[in-house]
């Protein structure tokens, strides 16, 4: 049996709720976690929902959902409803929207399942709070510490932003499930990178999500008269950190795999001005892989090449690690699920890394998880370019759905 | 005949004008042009010199200074007594007050001369509305515009700055020497540079100083997600401005000379976060050389270099020209002089070049004008760290007193 959405009605609701919170500086969405687009946005899908017939149930962590089916081991699918600012429509609520759809069209055609379907719209994934706040408190992750430490770039914390809304921050701990609750859960995402799309590929199966470590690097040498100071008399802070960006490809070659990334995305050099020798410049370092032993193996060769440069240059250097997450892999039950789903459609799906995070990272800790990705266009994300074909998410949305049958059957 | 200094007067005179404007952030001195401190240091000049008898003089540009001897073309010397925010004690300091010593000495030795000797400390040399306004209307460079335009960080004009003490910027247009009026044109300034320091030697004589071109370069790529672009498929500008920036030495060891420095002091990345592939790369490029020809064969090279970088790494650039000063030649008639009053004192002086800019740069437009350097430890300069040990100020002293006493003879 193949099933297949109802994709005038899918379209219809991604547009209704790509209308929620519209208004961003470039004409982007804003749906913050608990910003009033968000709230509205909850309130649209609630009403969804109910008008579906399946009903709706938030947790402790203001996890939104509904369920097709009794007790026993879920199968879960699910995403998020909040953006960034400024946010194009379809990142998490793609996922949402689909994951809808998928429980409507099971219960319409009465499909006999043998475990009940899940759907999950999770809170703050985005990061107005810290990120992922819902996919924690599902997973167990959450501590009445972390709860009251978690405030927005205003200094809101989300106790206070969950109060306005009648809802106390403290129960998300109560939102954990137990062990075995979830027999399996999918997320269907835009992959947010430009691979799928380069290559012409309408599906990506997501093998891990890749972990990452962040250095906050300070070179230091000498600041000096840019004019007076010979070039073998310098000790020039930028020249150090110019030799170490061009070793990064030689670096990920010798000691990363094809799915390594490493990223200079920040720099200040100081004293800053154009006629001064730079006496110390500060960078950030992200470095991306799946597996955590070649990231610990990267950290150690990027160390060891910045210690040669310093030494050679006569520069000294500090870091210090401002982010650690540990990779993920995606479990063989709901990869072997996906690739079938895709198989049904006579797709082969291209296997590859999530370079970015997403809420499956949490929940892979306490259920076999995994992931789905459709084409973005140009790799576009986070902005009100990112674009998907109608055609591609309606691929997307029937995987999805043929995916949670093989899961739930 | 060879002269010497008064060294304890030398060194009370640069004690006392060091304790004028004192208590900069770190401790520094802070004369500004037309500031208190700047005004303060202008009286306390005036009395030294008409407690010499050598009388002062105030041209329109409010170079101040004095003349010892009557017409005909004369034998210059000065600097300037205006310092930057936080300044050390020397600077300009010191061949204005070793100025003064060379004509105290000259007339308290009744040293029968063929021409007149004059002492000026020049007004703003540095750049609280620009720089070197009053070689620059010694040497005729201004125009009433350009007066009209010349203000402050603050946005206070020169003429108003001028006007509370009572002057009229405008007679900056009659401070204009005419052409003979000044047979030869000397300066004494510490090196602010390392060479001297690090070679031990106790004289730099300045063959050139040089000029310089600064760039605003901005290249463009694409600012993508840094963990779901693959390095293949990025367009990082700051990867091409590392890779220029590793071919900086290559550039000069190819196009330049030893007197050649090319600096990146400023970099920005744009969006500048951690997470995001740098989509824009804006920097300054420094370039300085002695010579016009190896300048504008190094503009060259380095337009070649970052065209080729962003052929071959898909980026756009752009560049602006922000400044350019023509680079100026030390005259053979003061740079002999310099010579034989160093071999007066068994001193081989250093052939050098200036990498910094003086108001001998505006002079040599309109008079034979050359400099004698003294060591600066470590090279540090504009800032409280700037010394030099009294014996290197006796000679450099010395050195320009035998100078003028060669020239003026």
């Amino acid at each position: 049996m193949t099933l297949r959405v109802d994709m005038p009605r899918l379209q219809a609701d991604i547009e209704a709720l790509a209308a929620i919170g519209r208004g961003g500086k470039q004409g982007g969405i804003y749906r913050m976690a608990f910003s009033d687009g968000d709230m509205a946005g909850r309130t649209w899908l609630s009403e969804r929902l109910i008008q579906a017939g399946l009903g709706i149930h938030q947790d402790g962590a203001a996890n939104l959902g509904a369920r097709l089916g009794g007790d026993g081991a879920c199968v879960m699918t699910g995403s998020h409803i909040d953006t960034v600012p400024d946010a194009g429509y379809l990142d998490g609520a793609l996922g949402v929207i689909c994951g809808m759809e998928a429980l409507r069209i099971l219960k319409e055609r009465n499909v006999s399942l043998s475990r009940p379907v899940e759907l999950v719209a999770f809170t703050d994934e985005e990061g107005r709070f810290g990120g992922m706040f819902g996919s924690q408190a599902m997973s167990g992750k959450l501590s009445p510490g972390a709860i009251h430490d978690a405030v927005d770039a205003s200094g809101q914390s989300i106790s206070e932003a969950m109060a306005v809304r009648g809802l106390n921050a403290l129960d998300a701990l109560r939102a954990q499930r137990d062990p075995g609750a979830i027999h399996a859960f999918v997320e269907l995402h835009i992959e947010q990178g430009p691979v799928l799309d380069h290559q012409a590929r309408p599906i990506g199966l997501v093998e891990a999500i890749t972990g990452l470590f962040r250095w906050e690097v300070s070179l230091t040498g000498a600041a000096n008269h840019a004019g007076t100071t010979p070039m073998d008399m310098r000790q020039d802070a930028f020249q150090g950190l110019a030799e170490f960006a061009a070793e990064i490809d030689r670096v990920l070659e010798e000691h990363g795999t094809s799915r390594s990334r490493a990223t200079i995305g920040r720099v200040q050099l100081l004293p800053g001005a154009a006629n001064v020798v730079p006496g110390e410049a500060r960078f950030t370092l992200e470095v991306r892989d799946t597996d955590a032993a070649v990231l610990a193996e990267l950290g150690d060769a990027f160390g060891r090449t910045l210690f040669a440069i310093c030494r050679r240059r006569d520069l000294n250097f500090t870091h210090e690690i401002s982010s650690r997450i540990e990779p993920v892999a995606c479990s063989s039950l709901v990869m072997d699920a996906i690739r079938a789903a895709s198989a049904d459609f006579e797709i082969q799906a291209l296997p590859m890394p999530s370079g970015a995070a997403h809420d499956t990272q949490m929940i892979a800790s306490i259920a076999p998880a995994g992931m789905i990705f459709v084409p973005s266009r140009a790799g576009r994300s986070h902005s009100p370019e990112e674009w998907t074909s109608w055609a591609h998410i309606e691929t997307g949305a029937n995987v999805l759905l043929n995916t949670l049958l093989r899961l739930a059957r």
